[in-house]
């Protein structure tokens, strides 16, 4: 019966197992014995739902799921052994067995609240508790096939989304009416509701369409560009401007299935091109995105990529305008995505790491033009021993209407 | 240029500093001498932007806002005094000028994730560190008349989203197809885009179509109803189920207008009532509506509300089935809203508490029959000296097709 009215891809057991295996390879690393997971999106890792839980893992014992609610869904969902609680002093009872003396837990110090810390650093007996969120972060940015087949998924919504744009897109029309009506296809097609992003403060939208200024005005966030909104208290997004032709207009879609997102722009234009600065802008990020195409693979280094697409915007007389302009300039062109849109790897010329097979990540040169317009392209790629793949097949080039 | 391209309502400059003398009057009372604000809601409340800052509120001084970007956009949206910062070498530069030996400082250390507070700790020389959310939700549990206008216009939305529910809900359709076109209409008509709930791992949609099964799978939220959702990572919102005859629907819709939310269900039916006990307890809420409705107001103890809906529930024979089923029942009827969907007042017969002029909240009597459907109604109300006032104009009845 609920089959039939929900996508149920569970994820599968072994792969459950081999994920907490490599979490527990990395605890003994650090000298944890003990992880408590309490962010949904681990516990959907680590567990396969994303019902109300704690989940333990024990360096030297199964892996427990201990379930506030809904305990039955979470059975159906997830392959690990499960308890049910009620209430703290319950839940108290059962992580006290679990307690070493003198051990140390892992905790996933960049997202839990200080005073649910601090809760559970009293359950935890005081002993030490590490940040278990980046052994997290890198072992998730290696997708298994498993996830790059629901991230696939994820972009063909994407893909019927970018081509149904050839239709919405007008004239005269506003950019939120634009991204209203094709969220709502996104959404009829499979799109799982909304997409999640880790962090404070941190907050997206599913879909941006932007045009103009609303496209040049600097973000709060750490992108390039998110739009101008229709009100400052949410201050990205779509805002009120109507499309002009002759003037590109970019629709950054975040795809969503099953927990796996995806992160594409691509570029519309009514018309001939007014201005000749965004078309070279365009033609630009499409030579780079090329140009990476061709030589990225396993073992390429992220700084590599970042360079060689500045080396082509510097050429291109763009290097002011290249991943936002002045202050607001951003300092990656690349990031990785999965069950949150802001995973590892970063493509940035900050940090070393290197490309590694099962990586997936979203490229994207982009250039601001203050009181222009924006301009360029998002592509998702998955990382193989032999280059890059794609995950959309939608086509990269200007969508001339 | 900007203005014609959103919605600008900027926070009165008047309303800002009035609400930073109420923090500073609650700062006084607990010896906390600096307020550091760093998540954008409350930034937003006593700040007027969510541009990228930390908000400073010194107890003898004027309130600072420290701005990482986007600079110009805060400055044309907030009144209080501005200065432009990078990277946290200089913040500390800003908040070391403010800090008193031996004081105790103010931060929200409900949401401010630990590693986050650790890095303030040590910037704010190690002083005593006391969680001001608690203080600044009660401020924010008083409405202002700017506030409920705000309100008022996103309940507005609400209306034409439920009226336009009309034409759209037909037999046969799915859950998230409905759902999704009337969240097009929403967002067509003013919607912000996203709406905010507090806490780690508190998600929401816009809205929630949920018809007959769908509608009874008990939620990992802290909420009555919310939907199976169409896949189990999201494990919310509408599925793929379709609208049959004689089983009705709720229509849970999240309004939002310039960072205000509102909430509120209403009840659809195609043709005659196919189970007896679903228009029963339909018929309960909107008796325990009327009755609320017409006695609450400022001075009514949360408790006598909580405990007149339940009452009428037992008379009516639904006590079981109220507010969920079971292990999933949750303990409150109704709940505020504002800036979060989850704001104080909470109407409940667990704490004290009495309602008070300008408190707003949504009343949500609703009844969940395992394996049959959900029914129910929520409503939202501005607490007055004189007794409760509607928020939108939508009728109560069920919307019979």
């Amino acid at each position: 019966m609920l089959e039939s009215i929900s996508q149920c891809e569970f994820t599968p057991e072994e792969e459950i197992r081999r994920r907490i295996e490599k979490l527990k390879e990395q605890m003994e690393k650090r000298g944890i014995y003990l992880s408590v997971i309490l962010h949904n999106v681990h516990i959907f890792y680590l567990a396969g739902t994303v019902q109300k839980s704690v989940l333990l893992i024990p360096l030297e014992d199964e892996a427990v799921l201990l379930v506030e609610k809904n305990a039955d869904r979470a059975r159906m969902e997830s392959p690990l052994a499960q308890i049910t609680f009620k209430g703290e002093r319950e839940l108290r009872t059962y992580v006290r067995k679990y307690l070493v003396r003198n051990g140390k837990c892992g905790m996933e110090l960049d997202i839990v609240p200080f005073s649910l810390y601090d809760r559970w650093r009293r359950m935890l007996d005081g002993c030490e508790i590490e940040d278990i969120s980046k052994v997290l972060r890198e072992i998730r940015a290696i997708k298994s096939e498993f996830e790059i087949s629901q991230i696939k998924k994820s972009g063909q919504i994407a893909s019927l989304v970018f081509s149904e744009a050839r239709k919405i897109l007008k004239e005269g029309e506003r950019e939120v009416d634009i991204a209203a009506k094709l969220e709502c296809i996104g959404r009829m097609n499979g799109h799982q509701g909304f997409i999640r992003m880790r962090g404070l403060n941190q907050e997206m939208m599913n879909i941006y369409v932007l045009h103009g200024i609303s496209a040049t005005i600097p973000s709060f966030g750490d992108v390039p560009i998110s739009g101008y909104g229709t009100t400052h208290a949410i201050a990205q997004g779509p805002s009120l401007n109507r499309i002009k032709r002759g003037v590109p207009t970019l629709i950054d879609y975040g795809g969503g299935y099953n927990g796996y997102v995806t992160d594409e722009t691509r570029l519309f234009i009514i018309g001939e091109w007014e201005r000749e600065i965004l078309k070279k802008a365009f033609d630009c990020s499409y030579q780079i995105v090329n140009e990476v195409y061709s030589f990225a693979k396993e073992g390429t280094a992220a700084i590599e990529i970042f360079e060689r697409a500045l080396t082509l915007a510097k050429e291109a007389g763009l290097e002011d305008y290249f991943m936002g302009y002045g202050q607001a300039k951003v300092s990656f062109v690349g990031h990785g995505f999965g069950l949150e849109i802001n995973e590892l790897p970063v493509i940035t010329g900050r940090h070393r790491g290197e490309l590694k097979e099962g990586m997936v990540f979203a490229f994207e040169p982009k250039f601001v033009i203050p009181g222009v317009g924006a301009s360029g392209l998002e592509v998702d790629y998955i990382v193989r021993k032999w280059g890059l793949e794609r995950v959309t097949d939608f086509p990269l080039e200007v969508v001339q209407l």
